[in-house]
Order: C-alpha cells, then structure tokens, then sequence
C-alpha cells in the first residue's frame, strides 16, 4: 500500500475496499461494520434522538484534541444535550488526494480511543477521495442515533422564570486553543482544548434529577449564543454573573490581549443546563464530583422580564445586554 | 442578506440562525428541524437501517440532477438496499466562502422536492462555512434512518447458488453524464444521469416477494464491483451473459470512444437484486411495470462454481472474467 491516499482509494474498487479493511476495520471493526453492507441494521425502540454534525477544524491535530476525537465528541454530546444515550455512530471522511496514511492512521485511532471512552460504536461509513486543492487535507460527518430514556424531556423551549443556569467549566479553551495553534501565539501553548464526550456526565445529572429543562454545549457561537437560544426559544429573559463564569486565567489573558469575549468562544466539553430552582443545588453537587466539571457553577437565573433577551451583571456591578456572536470571530473552529 | 455565503453564516452566532431561518427552514421545515434542538427525537421501533454517504461532486448541476438531489437519492437508496422503507434524513453542508446564495437555494430547492418525492423527511440538520480554497464550492453529507419491514432479511451475503440476477435499467447514465460536463464532449449532451430514488421500486419488488437476497445500487465502481461485493460475500459465483445487460447507445457508444466498460461506471438510479430462482419472473414483471425500470433484465445467475469470482459470457460467445474496478475512473461522480 502507497504512503499517501490515492485517488482510487475513493474508486469505490478495489482500493476502497482494502483501505476500508486496512485503515478502518481493522481499528473500529464490529459486527455492524464488519457487514459492509449498504446500511446497518439495529434494534431500537422508543424515542430516539438523531444528530449530525459535520466537522473542518484546521488544523487537524490541536492542543488536547485532534478532527477524530471532535467527530466523536461533537455528536455525542449532540445527543447528550438532548437527554439521549448515544449509541451508535456513522463515520464519513471527505479526504485530500495525496493525505498521508499515516495521518489517518492517527485520526482514527483518535476515532476509536474517542468512541471507546463514550461507549458508543461506528457502525456505517464512507469514504470520498477528492483531487488535490478541491478539500483542505481532510472533513469528517458523524451522524448518531440515542436513545432517550423516558420521562427525560429536555428542548431549548424548557426553560422556565425562576430556573437556574449551571456551566460545567471553565469556557473559552477549545476555541483558544485552536486559535493558538493557527495564529502561532506561543505564549498560549498551555491552553488545551476541552473536547471530551460529555454523555457520562449528563448520566450522572439525570440520576439527580430526570426533569432537567434544558441542555446545551455551547460551541460555534460559545455560552453567549447558547443562552441567547434558550431566550429565545422558551422566551424567558436570562440575567447571568460574570463573576460566576468559570474562565481559566490562560484564557481570559489571552482573550484581553485580542480583545475576545470568552462568552463568544467555543466549547467542545462544555454544556450548560437549565434546571429548576429547587433542584440546581443538588445537580450542581452531583456535577462537582466528576472529573469533567469539578468547576461547574450556578451563573444565573431564567426570570420573567425581558423575554428573548440575555443580561449579564458584570464584575463592576453594572448591566450589559450579551448578544449572540455577530460576524465570524475565528472560521473552522470545529 | 448578501448574495453570497459569508464566513460568518457559519459562526453558530446571528447569521448562521439567519441562513437556517431563510435558506433551510424556509423550504425543508417540519416539526422536527423546527425545534432547533441539538438533535430530532424521533419514534422508532424495530429494525432500524442507518446510513451515511457524503457528495462530492462536480460540476454541482449535471444534466439529470444535481448535489441536493444525488444527496438524497444516494442515502435513500442505501436504506432503500437493505429492505428499509427510509423516513428521515440529517443534511450536513460544507460550503465555501463566497457560494452564491441563488445556487445554495437551487440545491436545497432540489432537496426538497428529492426528498418529497421519495417520502422523506429532514429532520436534523448543519452548516460548515469554509474558507476560499478549502473546499471546491460545496459538499454534503446526508445520513438516512429507515424501517426494515417484518420477514425482510436482505444481505450482500445472502446470494445461493440457482439465485437469478436482475438489473432494473441500463448502467452507466450517472457516470457518463457527469463526465460529458465535466470533459466538455459535446456529442454526449443527450445522457442524463439515471439519479432517482429507489425506495418505491424496492417497495414494489417485496411485496411480490419478501425473500429477496441481496440488492445493491451499483454507484461508484459500478455494476461489476457490486457483483464482485455480492460474489465475495457470499461466496458463490457469478456468471452474466454481456447482451442481456442494458445499456444505452449513447452510454454504449462514448464508452466505446474513451475505451470504458459500461459495467465500471455509476449509478444513482439503478439496481442489482439476487433473488431466488423461482421468484425471478414474477420479480421482473413487477419491476417492468414501474417507469424506474421498465427495461428491467435477468442477466445471469449465482452458481456453486469459481465461488468469489464474476464471469461474463460476451456477445461473441467467449468468457471472460469481470474484476471490480481497478485505478479510478473519474473522481468525485457522486
């Protein structure tokens, strides 16, 4: 086998069929994949949540993370946040003519590691091979399927005046770490990307609690957009603390000196979650002893004024309105 | 709004909700992609077919279709291949900075009246906005669920010997149309790519009988490497007779000029069933009365011998044997 993906790799030939059995059977094989069949056939039953997610970063290998882990983490938590337990996953590579074989060997042992620590299985893929200059180097889309349990009932309509807002952790790293990455900016080399599967900790939530109202991780867009959606949709007003979002010093530093909002940033192992008032105190403990979100905390309150809207009382004692992101601040973030 | 696609429609902040409100909700809207949730919940019970393909190709509109419907139609028929009625789709874009607005509307257009026509819902749902250069204008990704009846068992492994092959129309339409754009050949203007979906002539052929073995709809590498797939998996051979097989003159005639085989180019809108002797005829009946597959054909059997291997019977009465496609034909054909 040549060192380098080759076009005929994405023939649909022979080619294609022993990279499929090198590169991707012989590290994600299962029972469903290892069919090679034209879909893969499942035993579902209830209410189950399907997602996608298509996904660009550059560049592929980041402080923390790498496209493969992304692929994995991103529509995981897609259907964590929609109270599901994910499942089962669908893989599709878009590949540059030319891709080093070892690379993707890398990626999708990323891939692998990613899916094994979520508990979840690549059971249908595809692979594409295009010519030099029409990708850059490489895209991955995951679909996947969950199934939600029931009494869960979790949509960004849920929220309610009087809710709490809890943040898992810090915000702002994956975007930050990315961006150190491109722009070269050394100083921030210890910034590392928070992408991580988030479905054990929305587990342990749900055990403390089965009627959270609402679950987001704030990527594209960052906290400030996520809460803006939830306004939105349930049409409440959120009033938040800046002093009460979590922020790593790294980041906030590095924020001030681009004059960046971290709010603004993404995340990729972070979500936010609505949840009652009687309850908040409880989800907030049960959240604090996993290791994903030690630093998770209460930051503010859904109210019944201003509907539609997001304010933030900020570490001066005054009121600013907070917008979803507007313009592009870094493309390709994820 | 701009006439083109901004860096910014991709920013998960306030003109990617813009483009999703205008471009996608607009035209493919329903309960489900209303919610804007993480994720679409959806009842299912039973055997679930689940499927990803991503789109490649170029140019975008090709006489017969274009991306939005090759997106749909292609995961369609993979469900469609498997016995599953297929329900509901993610559609995932990648597009380059600077895309006309006017085309995203043509295509997304054409993805609604697909997926209209097939029966199919989109209920989930993403936007990647790329940088110039790193992508050639747009790609997509769709991934389908659908369900599999009771009593359906079809499987590339299932082929017996004593089996009949059918092919529901004649090979090499996609294929040769995309390339007489892509290539400029004046004369071939008269093809039109066979894409169409398939799920309603499958439909057709369970219900005059349920024990079909296998199905597969030869796309890349064409008829010849579905039927090395079909001969591998369930180890029998296959024997097909060169003048049974349909193809049209055009196709028959331009493959003639670049020195192509029909049998090694795509499909997007035809068939290869294995089903068992005795149900070969009532099968073709059905098939011919639908307008997908009026030129519908036996072509040849599964046999006990040269178990793995395709061999045809040409028009001059000689055998020769037929490998899955070798090299790459033509890049991004689907």
């Amino acid at each position: 086998m040549e060192d380098k993906v080759l076009l005929a790799h994405g023939s649909g030939g022979k080619l294609s069929h022993d990279l499929v059995e090198k590169s991707f059977l012989a590290k994600l094989g299962n029972p469903w994949l290892n069919m090679l069949d034209d879909s893969a056939i499942l035993e579902l039953s209830g209410r189950i949540a399907f997602t996608t997610d298509s996904y660009v970063v550059s560049p592929l290998f980041f402080p923390g993370g790498d496209i493969g882990r992304l692929a994995v983490c991103g529509t995981v938590n897609d259907l964590a946040m929609s109270g599901a337990r994910p499942i089962y996953l669908s893989l599709s590579l878009i590949i540059e003519e030319g891709f080093p074989l070892s690379d993707l060997d890398k990626i999708v042992v990323s891939v692998q590691r990613t899916a094994k620590e979520a508990g979840v299985k690549v059971v249908t893929g595809d692979t594409k091979v295009v010519n030099r200059g029409s990708v850059d180097k490489l895209f991955i889309n995951t679909a996947g399927v969950g199934f939600i349990p029931p009494g869960v009932n979790i949509a960004g309509s849920n929220a309610q005046p009087g809710d709490c807002i809890i943040v898992s952790g810090p915000v702002g790293n994956h975007g930050m770490a990315v961006m150190s990455q491109r722009e070269g900016l050394e100083f921030s080399s210890l910034i590392e990307s928070d992408c991580a599967p988030l479905n054990g900790l929305v587990g342990d939530m749900l055990k403390v609690c089965s009627s959270i109202h609402c679950l987001r991780d704030p990527t594209r867009g960052g906290l400030a957009t996520s809460l803006n959606e939830f306004a939105r949709q349930s049409q409440v007003g959120i009033i938040i603390e800046e002093a009460k979002i979590p922020v790593c010093q790294e980041v906030r530093a590095m924020c001030e000196l681009l004059g960046l909002d971290p709010l603004h940033i993404a995340n990729e192992g972070r979500l936010v979650a609505i949840v009652a008032g009687d309850d908040a105190e409880s989800v907030l403990a049960k959240m604090r002893q996993n290791p994903r979100s030690r630093n998770a905390n209460i930051i503010g309150q859904a109210t019944a004024e201003h509907p539609g809207r997001v304010v933030m009382t900020t570490s001066f004692g005054t009121s600013r309105l907070i917008d979803m992101l507007v313009g592009d601040l870094l493309p390709r973030i994820c």
